[in-house]
């Protein structure tokens, strides 16, 4: 039944990813990767052709709800700030070179002023809906996207960005069960609250950070050499390109697939959850995948389910879900994987994938920390991992620290995220530059 | 023993006006109020002679502590951004014209740019420290505070700011007893998270926001017709401001000493505590003052006490602590004792007396709505409150919420908390200007 399972798994996602590829060589490469450069460029007075046009926008959207869907290791947050800042320049517009529709309606809207602003606040909004986070949408258009901003604008961002927030969250609830409002983006995560890490622990954040730092660095090189590559070898050749997305999605599939094998299963009962005695969101259920009933496989637990559990479970607060050779090899296979998908000629961002990496890394430190102190909760490292690996590799400050915050919907943790950012931002930078300032898909 | 104890008071507090007034007869009327107009008149292009200098700052800072400690209204939290801003001068500068002294060493800093950057981010920190707030901090800067701004101060403010909570933090723990981490400034008040508001409940936090807007903008109107009589008629002459004060400091104390003989003593043992699962943050403890044993008085748990605890009291998961009627006199003493204290010659700020009407005003209509509507908790109404009343007399708005989100450290009341501030900030804006477009000692 395994082979049968496999071939069912592949079928799908070889179907969802020809659909994905297919759509960018119908809409063009800038419907590919996360678009987040072609952002930046535009803001900051680069014009890429077509890179917030109608064909863009739609090529985006589709590929991405398919690239998603074929379990290629891309997010849909990235994406989400370019289809925002799209949506930004086309409501404010009112015409289009696509279809050669000028009506004379928005006139005074048609600036480039007026223009750059309503992309910065389209891709705030995009953000904010992606996680969840109207504060941290605000200040990623402030931080990273615009070299321009007037405080009038700030004001403006946030009405739009709490707006793009308050609708995600209004039909997140209608397709759930509970009638209470509770702030939710695309990705969420409960934290508990009631464990506090010592003064001693800000010593293993202050690593975790120098890890983040050093893997994001590592990241940008690999990424940056491959997509020089793909530019002087691949060209813009749609079979050779297509060809590539293909291998890189069996390949994604068939690890996925298979190295949950290599490992043995464990029980269900012997996990031993952290003394919490306030919330019941321990994420301690885990996958069965080809074990025995009571049994569960790590790495399927991980790899084998939607990225947004999967982080749950290295956030869970357990003491021993994990062993740390799974959380070794998981971390290795996410972050090559990562590499090579992105760049692909498929829609998909970063922010996901270098969630997973951190979050793995994160928990592995954590526990090795756990083998020498008692107390030591590892979800925590998991935490600051996430954040030291996110500022390691897009060397966002203050609007990341701003989307952890509002992610995990408690500020206890703010000073370790802090530090790791901080350290985490210094060490990348002394390596090398942040990956916006490359176009991820070898176009810039 | 009442008279005896009025009068144990009365002197003590008496001497500590005394105190604050002198200060700023010495220091200069620069010393007196929060010193937020000052700042931002100066990081516009405005400056007030020696609204920075050394003798502003030692007598702001000393006055500050004399004012608040002599019972008037006032917060330290407003007097922070000022005195952060003075010390970014100062140290960024090196140089000082009140003790002529003339160095070559920071010559570099020595132009309006640098001096202006660091202006700011000691405002920031300044914010930072009062309220345990970091990121708060920066976007005050951002949106308040300054009109120029780049995208590397973003950095470097965040990192000064993260610096001066971490500082306050660790002294605070200081003279704490718990030996773990918890990111708290000047004030703090938990909060549980475990109730959940309703989307009905959304239109009871719109009209908290209309009310917030209203008394925000009649407190400004009579705050600055009240400066403005001052000025003309007490100008600078020193004994009619010290009377003045004094005669304010005896009237607050009166009214805080008699007010509570007013209501009956109620019993400890009436008190429902919310049905909260988790943390033991009811803050149900009352206080007895002149009552028998085993009961207390609502309004000295409110009036004779820190107003760091009042605001926890008001914010407190209980049903029935509080009276209508006494929340509403509460209310309206706070507010009209506030419009004549801000003004007067001692240092002092807004903040703490605003979230205290605020919370109030909120109080009141959540136990007004839960009179006909079950399972209402007053203690999210309080919050909303405070939100909306802060944002209705200073027109603070994404830095405003992300201070009261890092106040109350979790992200799940951030819906009510915009949906507040928004309104507030529209409505008051329909009336007039915020409170910091005028001086509020009236030299502006």
């Amino acid at each position: 039944t395994r082979i049968k399972h496999l071939k069912k798994t592949l079928g799908i996602n070889l179907l969802y990813a020809t659909i994905s590829i297919l759509l960018v060589i119908v809409a063009g490469p800038m419907a590919s990767s996360s678009g987040i450069p072609e952002v930046k460029g535009y803001l900051n007075g680069v014009k890429v052709p077509n890179s917030l046009g109608f064909k863009s926008l739609f090529g985006k959207i589709f590929s991405l709800i398919m690239s998603y869907s074929s379990g290629l290791f891309v997010g849909p947050e990235g994406p989400m700030i370019h289809i925002g800042s799209a949506i930004g320049a086309a409501v404010s517009q009112f015409r289009s070179s696509t279809f050669e529709f000028y009506p004379k309606l928005f006139l005074q809207y048609q600036n480039d002023r007026d223009k750059r602003d309503f992309i910065s606040v389209g891709a705030a909004s995009g953000i904010s809906a992606a996680f969840g986070a109207p504060i941290g949408g605000v200040l990623f258009s402030i931080e990273e996207a615009s070299s321009f901003w007037s405080r009038q604008l700030t004001w403006r961002t946030f009405f739009c960005c709490m707006i793009a927030t308050f609708t995600t969250n209004f039909l997140l609830q209608g397709f759930g069960t509970s009638p209470d409002m509770h702030d939710t983006g695309l990705l969420t995560f409960g934290f508990s609250r009631l464990y506090l890490y010592r003064y001693s622990e800000l010593l293993c954040f202050c690593i975790l950070g120098v890890l983040g730092g050093a893997f994001g660095a590592l990241f940008v090189f690999l990424n940056i050499h491959l997509n020089k590559w793909r530019r002087d070898y691949l060209k813009k050749n749609i079979s050779l390109r297509s060809i590539e997305a293909i291998v890189v999605m069996v390949i994604t599939s068939v690890i996925c697939f298979y190295s949950p094998s290599i490992f043995p299963c464990r029980y269900q009962s012997n996990i031993q959850v952290e003394p919490s005695v306030c919330e019941d969101q321990t994420n301690a259920q885990m996958e069965q995948f080809f074990c025995p009933p009571g049994m569960y496989s790590e790495m399927a637990s991980l790899l084998f389910v939607n990225p947004d559990l999967a982080l749950r479970r290295l956030y869970s607060r357990t003491n021993n879900s994990f062993t740390l050779g799974v959380l070794l090899v998981f971390t290795c296979i996410y972050f090559f994987l990562s590499v090579i998908t992105s760049g692909l000629w498929v829609a998909g961002g970063l922010f996901v994938p270098m969630m997973m990496v951190g979050a793995g890394f994160g928990r592995f430190v954590g526990q090795v920390v756990g083998l020498w102190f008692e107390g030591i909760d590892a979800s925590i490292y998991a935490l600051v991992g996430t954040a030291a690996m996110m500022a390691g590799y897009c060397r966002m400050t203050i609007s990341l620290v701003v989307i952890m915050v509002e992610l995990t919907e408690g500020t206890q943790y703010l000073v370790p995220i802090i530090l790791a950012v901080m350290i985490a931002k210094w060490v990348g930078d002394f390596f090398n530059e942040s990956i916006f300032y490359r176009g991820q898909n070898g176009e810039i």
